[in-house]
């Protein structure tokens, strides 16, 4: 039999039980008529929105299916890959999507009985993007290793799948987190600091429009993202091996071609069974304390990871691959929650970084900002340290297909850490749905817990997504090597190092165009707030609603239109570098866009978190307590923070990944090419 | 005759022009007793912090001048050179900022008269430290030829000299940063923000510490900025075409050895000679428009530029060297000019980006910051392209010979360039001293006119500085790599690009150290202020003075208390990573510190100097003027990016010079050695 039905199988598995969890979150109780409502208004905004994106998105999707299929070194299966790739991210984006914001509502409701049921809601209801996310990623692989496992082309067939995916990542993540970020600080800014309401306050004509953005940002975005990493990282040590028997016939410690599939295919089929396993462990018992939520979620994790880390070794087993991959994958692994709990440490107001943040907001704004910031420099030591270590220990064990291995390692066991991420603006939500409800406020204490769990998960899931980014992205430039025939990389050479430093500056030049994006889509939101709070009669005493849809319209059109140039820039870049200055260069390139783009991304979603929980520090009633000018100090860092972690840094993630597939695409056009200048 | 008289003698002139302006200076107007007594207090603070940074540093050159001396393969005459280093670089400081402070007051004075005496006085105060740091530099490098020149050690030596220049600017720029911005934003947060009273107010306890931070970071530490990146880059040029010669026999284009030392000292010679005349030719007429102003200076630096590239024709020429190397020369050169005047694009409230600023500030101090960092990341797009360009043309033309000689021609013109910029803290202070000395508001009109050229120079300096310094340190690196053999930097090896994810990361702890320091330091400075305001009576309404002197004490002690750790973790850095990691990381290291030192100094730089345009452009009378709430947003924003700009920011220059040069001089250790891993 061949073994690759193996994850195929698993695959389906993964998609039945993502369809148990469908008709468990939708059996439950939907609640009143006001909660439907309002759940019903923000399913209504988020489809809306993920409708106009796939238009858009579709409009590039054709026209690059028509340059691959053109271009002569790569052609029509290359294409057809790139939209399969594409068309499997958006559906595991539509139905997590579709699902989450299904569950926020009955998250409410269930919270009314119980604190454990709650929970249930919402994390059953993320955990539907998780097992979609890893099982339709697996799916698709599968397929196309049933198709095009034999074509002699298929070296350059499989990136494409996983630029399809990319495309579409950056566009859920960047245009997602745009839309949630503008939507967010345009209520903040006018809600809170100018007429001093509270957050999700009905009359603020925003709120709608935010809670949308939780869903399109931090669900289909996250999911999106990770979709990614997951195929490309699967992606890249399938074609890193693959080049080593056809092209350099290096050992590369598996013992065959097939085995350059199967290995890492069954790997991540492990962690399909793990995490599914892992998700069932999740409850709470009759202590409903944020300690055991947090050590429930922590269970279900900590129980994947065992799990994969004893099925990945059968899989090195079965495949009479060399025992040092096994090594390899472990690192991964264990780097990938390390640097989840670092991030944990510099975000949680639980830790001294953060509390050192509400303290300084005592001097006021600038003070608050500036140690918010260096706390988000400070933080990039312990993810480069893991990766690095990472990086080390799977090169010494199993050479650069240990790196590449590691990385589908540390994402093996996405099926649940995504579960744990996406059930965050599930909770969010719900919270949200009950201040607007007029529910007791015991029932909004329940889901304010859900919520701050939901904030640590979500800090955490920022962290693992960007060193699984890191270490793909990695993967992917040493695949790019390889196709391209770069036997030693030349950091001496001219070209590599100007290469370089173009790639180091593209990551900021990214972030400064997202993060002015949200700049101009809040601007608009802002206006539009305030437009119908001095326009609709009534509207501050609560006798009139606010036209919520306008903002959601407003924040959806800006929010697609100030995605393009930053779209653009990052699938013209490696073209444009290649091009002129050669594959060396491009090669340089990628390691400085992913080097700067970790430390960028890890300071900007850690400083981000930080000011976030500085704030809720204070808000507990330390240094004055809310009202305070400690508390308005850290609002305002807050509003800083609010693009840099849920846009930029996100973002960021993407593009690094999608810049080295699209470089590995390219690679049969550039082979030989000597550049331009 | 040795040609390496040339240099020699130029140098000496360098000086003879330096005392001559010494005597000009001190031979204008003291001003009023008042006046008098303000500068005195400001003579006194800066000195003595001088002293104490001094003694703290003396220790550091002690410690490691044992260990130079003791270690194997570096010996004695390496410690003799780095002795006789970080006491040229200090010497060149004193002298610059001993003559600065005693400029401020006289250049008050003479405003009084006219701008344009003004001008004469605080241009000619700057020019000392200029000439100063040329002619040191060149008449040690001299020295060490003449004494070491023919000692078959001499590939060890030589570096030792640069490392002594760098460790005294790591203390006198962080030093001295971290000083400027804690008693700038203590005076700011406690005077402007809680007790409403204007910038300078005598009532201010903390103005005079201010004043003293103008000197000890804008003077003195500026100065050995780039006097560390003046010799190093002569010294990286030197051991380039050296080792080239006696350890791989390439042909470095120059045709024997001797030449290796003639062509960079005879270029920075003419250098030295065009700033002399450069000097000379800044005069305004009688139209002391802000225009005026700055094209006087602009034709200065012109004029020093055109006979800087004709010298260096006639030196290549002179030495028989291949014409490629006068385009590298050239390149660099123009790279220069070109990046100064990129960053006055992105800082100054003349162009729209300083605008957009300004204009984000009416929704609040987050807009404000998230603007203005934006703007600062975007504005690394130039000073990359144009150092990526200097460095292919360079290559090009003169292979890497020519980028270290490229990196000589951007520096060459430093004694003018370095005037420019050692002229804006003249004025600065100048603009207080009226403020305090209650002279009629014209003088303060004529002197704010001063300052705020000298913001604009400030600003371009602060680019030209970091460029030097990036290019600087990459033919560092190169020399490294030489000396320690490496013939290929091959990336796709494990150990090289853990080094460069390390390096990477370095700059942005570095950073987060110092900021924390300049948050640190403040605080102590803010409570003191508060202190003296609630004890000493009468102080607010202005019958009583504040104690000066303490602000001034409690910032020397804590500023240097905070450098230790961030000086301490720059030098031992480099050795930590080559001795474990071996020196193919260590080179890894270095590229990635460099790369991503230079993306956050421009981009804290830049971001730092734009809030304080955009602030300064509101108080124009722009979206509400002075006391608008769009200025109160500014004056946040100003606050955050202050010790970005003038800490952090051109600390990151010294850092990656440093570790550099570090690398260089144990490069003959590591020679050889595979890391412990």
């Amino acid at each position: 039999m061949d073994l690759m039905f193996i994850p195929f199988i698993c695959g389906i598995g993964g998609i039945a039980f993502a369809i148990y969890l469908v008709f468990y979150v939708l059996s439950c109780d939907q609640g009143s008529e006001r909660i439907r409502e309002i759940s019903g208004a923000i399913q209504e905004g988020a489809m809306a929105f993920l409708g106009r994106e796939y238009r858009v998105l579709a409009v590039f999707v054709i026209i690059i299916t028509i340059i691959l299929g053109i271009v002569p070194n790569l052609g029509w299966w290359v294409a057809l890959s790139f939209i399969f790739g594409a068309i499997s991210s958006a559906l595991a984006g539509f139905i997590g999507m579709n699902i989450a914001i299904r569950s926020n509502g009955r998250t409410a409701t269930a919270a009314e009985k119980s604190l454990n049921d709650g929970l249930k809601v919402a994390f059953r209801g993320g955990s539907v993007m998780g097992m979609c996310v890893v099982s339709i990623g697996i799916i698709g692989l599968s397929i196309i290793y049933f198709i095009f496992g034999k074509n002699p082309n298929f070296l350059s067939i499989i990136p494409g799948y996983g630029m399809g995916a990319s495309l579409v990542a950056i566009f859920a993540r960047a245009g997602g987190g745009i839309y949630t970020k503008a939507a967010d600080t345009g209520a903040d800014l006018v809600g809170k600091v100018e007429k001093g309401i509270p957050e999700d306050d009905p009359r603020n004509a925003a709120v709608i429009a935010d809670f949308v953005g939780d869903n399109v940002g931090d669900v289909a975005g996250m999911g999106a993202d990770l979709f990614e990493s997951y195929v490309d990282s699967i992606i890249a040590t399938i074609t890193l091996s693959m080049i080593a028997f056809t092209v350099s016939m290096k050992n590369p410690l598996t013992p065959n071609e097939l085995t350059a599939w199967y290995l890492p295919m069954l790997v991540a089929a492990g962690g399909i069974i793990a995490s599914i396993i892992g998700v069932f462990m999740v409850r709470v018992g009759e202590r409903p304390e944020m300690e055991a939520l947090l050590g429930a979620l922590r269970k279900g994790t900590f129980i994947a990871s065992i799990l994969t880390a004893i099925f990945s070794f059968f899989a090195v087993h079965l495949t009479n691959s060399d025992l040092g991959i096994f090594w390899a994958i472990l690192s991964g692994l264990i780097a990938g929650v390390l640097i989840g709990e670092s991030t944990n440490y510099f975000t949680s107001y639980a830790y001294s970084p953060t509390q050192k943040i509400s303290e300084a907001s005592q001097t006021g704004a600038g003070t608050n900002i500036t140690r918010g910031f260096a706390n988000g420099l400070m933080s990039t030591f312990p993810p480069i340290i893991f990766v690095v270590a990472a990086i080390l220990i799977a090169n010494k064990f199993a050479d650069v297909y240990g790196v590449a291995i590691a990385g589908i390692g540390m994402l093996s066991t996405l099926g649940i850490s995504l579960a744990t991420d996406a059930y965050g603006p599930v909770a969010d939500n719900a919270g949200g749905i009950v201040e607007m409800s007029d529910l007791p406020p015991e029932i909004r204490e329940r889901t304010d817990a859900l919520d701050s769990l939901g904030n640590t998960t979500a800090a955490t899931g920022k962290g693992f997504a960007i060193g699984a980014a890191a270490i793909t992205a990695l993967a992917l430039m040493l695949s790019y090597c390889q196709a391209v025939g770069i036997e030693t990389l030349d950091l001496l050479n001219a070209k590599t190092i100007a290469g370089l430093l173009l790639g180091v500056m593209i990551p900021a030049i990214f972030c400064a165009m997202t993060l002015n994006a949200v700049g101009k889509t809040s601007f608009s939101i802002i206006n539009e707030v305030r437009r119908q709070f001095k326009e609709i009669k009534g509207l501050m005493e609560g006798k009139a609603r606010p036209e919520y849809g306008k903002c959601v319209d407003i924040c959806t059109r800006d929010a697609l239109k100030q995605l393009i140039a930053p779209g653009m820039m990052t699938i013209l870049a490696p073209i444009v570098v290649g091009y002129i200055l050669g594959p060396l260069a491009l090669a340089g390139f990628l390691i400085g866009a992913v080097a700067c783009g970790f430390i960028l991304a890890v300071t900007m979603a850690n400083a981000g978190g930080s000011w976030d929980n500085a704030k809720k520090w204070i808000e507990t009633g330390k240094f004055g307590g809310k009202g305070s000018d400690a508390h308005k100090a850290a609002v305002v860092g807050d509003t800083v923070g609010d693009p840099m972690k849920d846009t930029s840094g996100p973002s960021l993630n993407i593009m690094i990944k999608l810049m080295s597939i699209i470089a590995l695409v390219i690679a049969p056009v550039l082979a030989g090419w000597k550049g331009l200048f």
